[in-house]
């Protein structure tokens, strides 16, 4: 029940078309989305009209058909499905017009990818090639909701003079992504070279005393550059999603 | 050696004054940071020019005072020094002019906070009043600064009718930062709510298997809420400083 | 030896007919469950006479096929088979009269469910819809054993809206049960919004920091909700059955 | 704004003494509790009129007094303060009229705990004589939320004999509350034996692998028992309460 | 009720002196123990008439004496009080006769140690000196249950050759209990010299990674030795106890 | 070198046969073993004439065949080989006369279990059936080594029941082999009814928060039961090696 | 830029062949590498000109083709493939000339293995037969980078005999790698007994609670013995490295 | 027993001043150090002549002062105390001639540390000044052994320029100790930049997620630089034990 629907409730209460019980009843059983205090389905979906997000894992291709379709219906010219496996993706293809599989990322977009529209440029860097899963699909959901990205993959801290030749684009970025798996070591090197966000991200890259990214995901919680925060490991699309938000944040807002 | 040594100093080879060789030791010994490549000194410090930052814990009274001294004779006007305990803050009241101390926080502050800069608000949400010595070092940060802050404790979510009486605050937010202990599900309920960045805190307060903070941190970590990223157990300072980053971004950035 | 025989074995020395020392071997050889202390068989079976349970991981389809068939020779009417597989279903399903699959359960059914017998509604809630299956595990079993039972799935944290849609049936359950999988908070939130006992869940489901439940498992311990409790990670038969005792108290039990 | 505010409101709307944007104005910014949608900070309280809690840790004499009068002065007759030190006790005693303070279960109780109200009796065993402090916080809450309780201490698994010469008070429970530290069986043990809800406690008695707590709460979160569900560590309080909730179901309910 | 006991019921209700309605009560009354099945309190007492313990941790002085005294009007002509602080030593002296106390093993003991009755010796080594209050644990309760102790410390591998020079002792132990803390490798090199059981005894001495003794524990469980089990951190009575009993074992029994 | 080949090379240097820089040469090239210091090949192997192991996880059967072929040629009439599995076992079974496999505990033996030459019975109590592969692989090592072996499984404490209509077998065993997986109170409550040895096995069975066999594990080390000892998880084969070590020490040992 | 592009660079701005500008320009985009402070991608490579690395796992084998080729075309002589699968080695068999695969380690090598070119020998022992293929890891590593390389397989601590029948060859060493799984205690014992530094593996080679390498890892860290250190389980490429860089220092460095 | 012991007892067998029997006593009661084959007490001594050590923590100074005494008689010109206390070191300090006492590294000296005589130098780098008492272990340890150390403190990853501003120091050392606690990340950009050996050090320094130096430990342990290898967290005098015998191998070993 949004504000127009609460206004004619009480505008027919006001004229003695429903009774007091009957608006109590009302109001009681409303939907609370729509009293206009929340977001609708704020947490699976992205509000600034760019782009929509399915998560892939666990849903059948059929399912996934079913959401996309539906979304279309509403009007959604990009539409995002993460942790895409190969094989759903060739069974999506050709039942989905305009769909493109990004194997790298686990991404299958349904549209266009927007044209930017946010002020600054999101810099997503890597500590080393098996860090590419994760960055691809950080890097195509910010993307998809209208950020330009700069890619700096393979510079990791054991080999400085890679990174530091970048140091032009690190320090020109809006908000950067860390993602690295074995010691995250990247995350504090850049906190520390960079005066913007840095959102961390570890990876499950790595044998044996990395645990999965557990390694990474501590070295970037005890960070000792400010600046930086961490999200799940491989958890590309929230970083993603958080650099994107942080990038089309306005001067007026509020 | 910044732009305008090296300028310097190749004018002189230019001009014969200086030798190649005795150039190339100049170059080769320069601290790198005179390079103009990095910040100075930028992970302890703050670089808008509104405050500067000391991490107390560990270090002595006599240390700190020399520490803000140095500090000051460089023009620093607000400096904040970080897990300060009441002991330290007491010998250091009587040596240092304009000290104030906020012990919730333990926080100590040396000159003005000045008025906020930037363009929006940051909120500070706790899920209980044990909370508070975290929030506290997160908002004492944040306007120290140049942030107008908004708190919001005790709106945890096992009483969500407290949460959602503040539902304006929290969708006016530029940023928000949530903390809390126990199940740490604040992240995620604000996650939910909100459009903008949550940064999340957890707090080591609970017992048994909270495990200092491990449970809230597991569970900010895996918010199913978009937009939420984490920081270290009790990391007031981490979140406030990168609250802070977020809500001074400008639209023209790069 | 039950009470019965104890009282016939007494009468027989109280006859003469038995010496004492016979009676003596005999009461120390008895097996202890026929002394009338103890339930036969409890912690496997269920003793309202509704429904009678097999755990089926690890059992081979024979041996399911003669553990059914001995209990409805003891007269079972609806025995449930847990954690069982497609493949061993479409085994025993020609050889089992009566039997049915249910696969999100991952439950057999052998017999008809019986019409519900307690006093109230268990509500059965879930963070997301990859929680289906262990929801529908306590479901199929809180139904097998006499239950009204009342599904809100996919009512997670993030979403508030849902979940609050839902409160007329969140505030006339006799008992809830709780599942979810990531960072679990919707065990503290029903827990605060209810009055009645809620039985919390955590599932595997999840990534990263995830650790196969261990994030959800430490939210729900930690929970700041009165009332709640706390079953094994994707322990969906034990939460059922234990909503299914409470929902079964009688007011002049003892 | 309860439902009579609501009927008061649209009332006057209806009488034309207020207008449709002031009534949309008082209900949006109503506090949610007062929607009659949620109960009124239940997450500390206690809705059936019987007690009253604070949890008393981290909180100062003075913050506590100041509580206790406010809550004495809507009425409560009894108010539990849990996790109340020795020292906090001996300051609020000469200022709290009728205050006890109950060392053991580190409880105070100010006014009378009041007579029995629910169906059955709460019985609450331990495994040995070190875990009594935890009872005594179950024991105590129960009781002051109205509940008959029947204590059996020391009754752990290594001496089968004890917990055996107990079997009548286990049978005739409503619910059991199993409390134990070192290897927790005894909650496996009393849920094999009764057909009651058990509410396992794992303490942090013990040295060790007892890792404070964590081998009792993983031999309790899998016991090979069903019926049995599980709060956090040393969380007795918890216990005692959802005990009570149990204890208090009617058969009416919904 | 013992043997005896139930003998004289049988009788009575043989000679018609007591019913059977009152012979059932008697019998399902009657404390399991008594009834010949098990043994007495066995889990804290030891039942060879050598010896009987107090688990001293947690006990008041005076409780210690109240338990001391009842045991010793049983007739118990040696109890040993494991777990005793300096300052409740101090406490008991004056007021039991007969008391002795070893400050490093923590162990207090009332009465005479006995003379060995068993057949074998147990060897108790140990790694380094720091790890010598355990092994004082285990060796005076071997002592005081009757065994011949050979006392070999600061044996730790990092220095084989002073292991090596024992190498008559180690092959003519009936049982070995093998102490340390750090990386625990004592108890391999043990299992693999020796043909008798070893019973593994991790420590809590270290600092780091040793975890509290975790380091130890996993590497002793982990042994790829033979004949080698292990008890809890620290736990040296456990270790001397069961040492003792597989000491003590007869070639007849059963 | 052993005694003899010691005393003949001393001989000849006492006649003059050898040099004594030759002799030192020998002396010193000596492996160890051979000075009657150590057990020969002990860890891997068993001193008693009984039987021969071989570990079969990680060996091709090609390795295997070798290596039984070597032992047989030695005189061994009964050899172990652990951990095999089926594939392996069929490579093997037409390549070695006198070949069986036991599928539950994977186990093969070459050769005529022997006679039993211990003193007493060996108890091999489960908790459940699932435990068996563990329980088998104790039970057909310790008959292999010469044991009567005494099997109660499926006897759980949430039935206690069925575990305590075996009393006598637990009462008059030498040595208990306790094997459990979920909350592995087994062990605690045999340790408390029988006073011989008890050998803990934790078993990998169980889901969710048994995390492979650790939460048994921490039971059984924190069992409140004296007597108790405990090996790594699903060592059935180590239990079954140290309780044949227990079952065969001789009265007169040392 | 190396130092004799600085002296170029810098000779033509003397010249007024290039301007100050320019050089500026140049100096600041210069790769850092080349400004002669840091080693050309050290962290893959291997300076001493002996070999050259490639990391093979993630890899396809096309990629691993590609970055040989381009290696050789920069004249390495020998390059090592770590962590690469027989698939991928059957693949590139054909298609690189001089390559080799050694399945046991995983490593395929293109070109010759160098003659030694260091000044002492490399130990590498393991603990037993299953930690080869970690051992050969190490050792062929080693010797792809000039080492002299003793290989001691299956001296674990539980046949001390083994271990101490190759004293010399141990004193002799340069420097020492032990690996081993299980306990780890290989370490200490070689650590006690060396007098020169001894790298520690762990393997993940083991069962139950040894998880995966964590139990040795610890073991390892927790050495009593000095000069032990430590890296990451089934590193072995990492400590034959590590060994290759001690056995190479020479005595006039710096 | 030396060789020169064994060839003078075999000399005695060949002259016929020792019978066969007796000189067989000899040898296998000599103690294995004797024989020559192993180093004297070496896990605690250092066996070059340079200085001895002795652990302090856990002795009280009457033993420390025995000790030493004994050492100096066995001249001993140079001992290292560590983990020394001040309260300690003030109790020794007027008992030992020549005891100095280096608070920040816990350390006692007794004697002169001695010039070095190794071939390169040392360098200690430090992420942080709250590192200091672990490196100033590492650093007096080496200098104690013979070694010229170089300090290069507080060069944490997230300000680079100070660590780049030392590259000259870094890239002459023979051998790195690296000591950081939070992220631990220096290990990693050092083992990148240098290409001499690397021993990292893990501090306890941190709070929250660092786990007591366990983040950092991790964080280490999966350095992805090459060349790089860890000891346990705090151990400063292990890796300036190891860095000592690293830095004093001579080219002429074996």
């Amino acid at each position: 029940m949004n504000q127009q629907q609460i206004r004619s409730l009480l505008t027919r209460v006001a004229a003695g078309e429903t009774s007091v019980d009957e608006a109590i009843l009302s109001l009681r059983s409303a939907p609370f989305e729509e009293l206009g205090f929340a977001k609708i389905d704020h947490h699976r979906g992205l509000r600034q009209g760019v782009a929509e997000v399915v998560f892939g894992a666990g849903k059948t291709p059929a399912q996934i058909e079913a959401i996309v379709t539906a979304m279309r219906q509403e009007g959604e010219s990009c539409i995002l499905i993460t942790r895409l496996s190969r094989e759903a993706a060739d069974a999506l293809a050709p039942r989905l017009a305009g769909f493109t599989y990004h194997e790298t990322g686990r991404i299958g977009i349904v549209g266009a990818i927007p044209a930017p529209d946010a002020h600054g440029k999101i810099v997503i860097a890597t500590g080393g090639t098996s860090d590419l899963y994760v960055a691809e699909e950080a890097a195509l959901t910010a993307e998809a909701l209208g950020n330009e990205v700069v890619r700096l993959y393979d510079v990791g801290v054991s080999g400085l003079h890679r990174l530091l030749s970048h140091l032009d684009e690190i320090m020109s970025a809006r908000v950067i992504v860390a993602i690295a798996g074995m010691e995250g070591a990247l995350a504090s090197v850049l906190g520390g070279l960079a005066d913007c966000p840095v959102i961390a991200v570890p990876t499950s890259v790595g044998y044996g005393a990395s645990f999965g990214g557990v390694a990474a995901l501590l070295s970037m919680l005890n960070s000792c550059a400010s600046g930086v925060s961490v999200v799940n490991i491989d958890n590309g699309f929230g970083a993603g999603y958080q650099a994107s938000l942080i990038n089309h944040l306005t001067e007026n807002k509020a």
